[in-house]
């Protein structure tokens, strides 16, 4: 009897996701979770009216700080029809891109992991919000979205059972999910 | 008597707000409460590994579909240290930036309605988070961050108390805020 035939094979690289070194990390902070403790930042500034433009590059994380080599830049904007300029997102579409892009990357993951091969990923997500809340005309009004829905497309080489799977998994490790559905404690310190 | 003299003098634009259209705009939506009913989206795909990008255009609001001269496109990826290629903000920094828009946003309204000329607003924001929770290591170790710190450093030509209820009229009127600290619901579909 062969020994190599009781081995489960190793695990490769898949769909961009360096598999062993994903595994391998994950290891690693499970032997060291202080690891796992991660710091991440934005700093916004005013540019005109509803117009801001927010920078971000460090982050402290595995034990220490870490940087881009270059800043990322993100700009948000009110829509014309509400007095914006227009000239970027709304914050609220930045969250509903935020929800989508946290599932996207965490089926990424997932899949690459369960060895599968993905063909495609597609997320869509909607937010119904009354701006009666945030214009203050009536405090019944919630100011955030009454609900969001998300649909997940995801085509790939396993039965749809499989890549079923991997979206719940997405959804059940998603960092935006969590805080959108739970909710974060928020502290505002005011600096006039 | 003059009757002039009793009239509040008309409010002007200011900070780049065009505060007479805003102020009718409200109450339009006051008059018209179906008129505050939006709906905006995002339209995500997988690009490789954890990096994707979403696509924001049209929304629904004041009554019909609005549309953008051009789409916003809004990249996400995973750091390297986390086995991400760093191709664009993880979606959790996303979450950071749309909460210090919403916040500066907020300012730049309230403040030119209540006539107040902005030199400067800063908001940094900074979330803490263990990768323990998202990697599947520690099931009493949440997904999103265990905490969120903003600081907003508010100047303008208004005495200091002013400024203050500037940027706390703003917190009680964001939509990010709102969502983050009370959460929101998300129904995810999965087509696969």
């Amino acid at each position: 009897m062969n020994t190599a035939v009781m081995e489960k094979p190793a695990k490769v690289a898949k769909n961009g996701v360096d598999v062993p070194t994903l595994l391998a990390t994950i290891g690693a902070v499970k032997d060291m979770p202080a690891a796992a403790k991660f710091q991440f930042r934005a700093r916004g500034e005013w540019v005109s009216g509803t117009h801001s433009r927010a920078t971000v590059n460090g982050f402290f994380g595995a034990g220490e700080e870490q940087g881009r080599a270059q800043d990322f830049v993100i700009e948000g904007d009110h829509p014309a029809v509400v007095c914006g300029a227009d000239r970027a997102p709304t914050p609220v579409e930045y969250l509903l891109s935020a929800l989508a892009a946290c599932l996207t990357a965490g089926v990424g993951n997932i899949a690459s992991v369960r060895q599968i091969d993905l063909t495609s990923v597609e997320t869509t997500v909607e937010g119904d919000i009354d701006m009666q809340g945030i214009l203050g005309l009536n405090d019944e009004v919630r100011n955030g979205y009454e609900g969001i829905r998300a649909t997940v497309k995801i085509k790939g080489d396993a039965p749809v059972e499989q890549l079923e799977k991997v979206v719940r998994q997405s959804i059940a490790r998603s960092a935006v999910f969590d805080m959108l559905t739970n909710g974060t404690v928020v502290d505002v310190t005011i600096d006039a």
